[in-house]
């Protein structure tokens, strides 16, 4: 192993999100459950979620512009506007959470900056995941944050060249296998699936991975192990 | 002079991009001409748009998120639904506008790609700002793409960290005195003016640069006279 950059992922890995998309979610089911019941509303936020991925990308702003479309199309266009107004707060109120790190995050951090170049590799909106790396006081011990519009293999290797290091420099550490992990280890880097007990039916995969430059531990801590 | 970077606003510096926002204005203006005359609309949306760029950011989505705040806001809740749907729509056809080049972009990138590293450097939507540079075909001539949450003196000076430069090896080509050349200036690099002929109300300043790393030019062409 000639691991020169540990890149994390940042939401569930770093901090917790899905929990409060998935409240948030709850919170709009709620508020249209006079025209649909909360199984057939998240497949159909979901559907609209997904169709518009191509065009908003990931992140609240995608979500809020979604929930909105939602509502009007399964409400037939019959829904108050004080439900519009709610959704919006809804998506502020997402957009203001407070940062939750979890567990071992902080201390395995603390003991790999002085060993390794550390950085965050995240989608999402620009904005909110600078101001949630600002809000966690993780800031200072990483050289940089990259945002990207998709954790592909094209990506990756954009990240790699940016970096200036070869593949088998990368260690990429995260909670989607798909996102964090494979196209990792399909350029030839490094991954260390730390799973997280909720994870959004978009980054689900499902067959187990084999590869000798991945290993999936239970929490973050048990990196320090082999690095 | 010794520039090793080129740095290039995006927005109407290589690219139109104001003037399909104002397009979408005058036609949310349209849609809600009922409530207010364009001029009183124009001015709450700003201020509600302005409200919610520190939450926001810049660009499309929060844009549209903003026209439908200010909607509820205006009607005081009694619009209906289908100008919500408008609104969408609105948001929606910006996303997927053409790209027109401005006069002179190509034959300037293609006469100091090899003499410098050219960036582009913008603010916006992540998503949106890679598929317009993608778009306009414009992406082989540079060495990266950076979007930035907010141009400013701390955002710049990580840029310079990033490119592994000094300041004064840095030259900003922009359309927005306030975004692309004073914080740049402020940090000891150079700057060249490119105006466009309209201009957002909050990228505006009231007051003249003077500043021997300082240019204005009226076509982008000029820069060739003296790199």
């Amino acid at each position: 192993m000639d691991i020169k950059v540990i890149a994390f992922d940042a939401d569930d890995t770093l901090w917790v999100n899905e929990p409060y998309f998935r409240r948030t979610e709850e919170e709009f089911c709620n508020l249209l459950s006079e025209y649909l019941q909360p199984h057939a509303l998240e497949r159909e936020l979901l559907k609209i979620e997904i169709g518009n991925l191509p065009l908003y990308g990931y992140g609240v702003k995608g979500f809020m512009l979604s929930m909105i479309e939602t509502a009007l199309k399964i409400s037939d266009k019959t829904i108050s506007l004080d439900h519009i107004e709610k959704i919006l707060d809804l998506g502020k109120n997402l957009l203001n959470e407070p940062i939750d790190l979890l567990d071992g995050v902080e201390e395995v951090l603390a003991t790999l900056k002085d060993k390794y170049r550390l950085v965050v590799a995240t989608k999402g909106d620009l904005l909110d995941q600078e101001r949630k790396l600002k809000k966690s006081g993780l800031s200072h011990y990483f050289h940089h944050i990259e945002i990207m519009s998709e954790k592909d293999v094209v990506n990756y290797r954009k990240l790699i060249k940016h970096l200036d290091i070869l593949p088998e420099n990368l260690l990429m550490v995260g909670n989607s296998l798909k996102s964090d992990i494979l196209p990792v280890l399909n350029i030839g880097g490094l991954g260390v699936h730390v799973p997280y007990h909720i994870t959004w039916v978009h980054e689900q995969i499902d067959h187990t991975i084999e590869n000798a430059n991945f290993r999936s531990v239970e929490n973050i801590r048990e990196i320090l192990n082999f690095l």
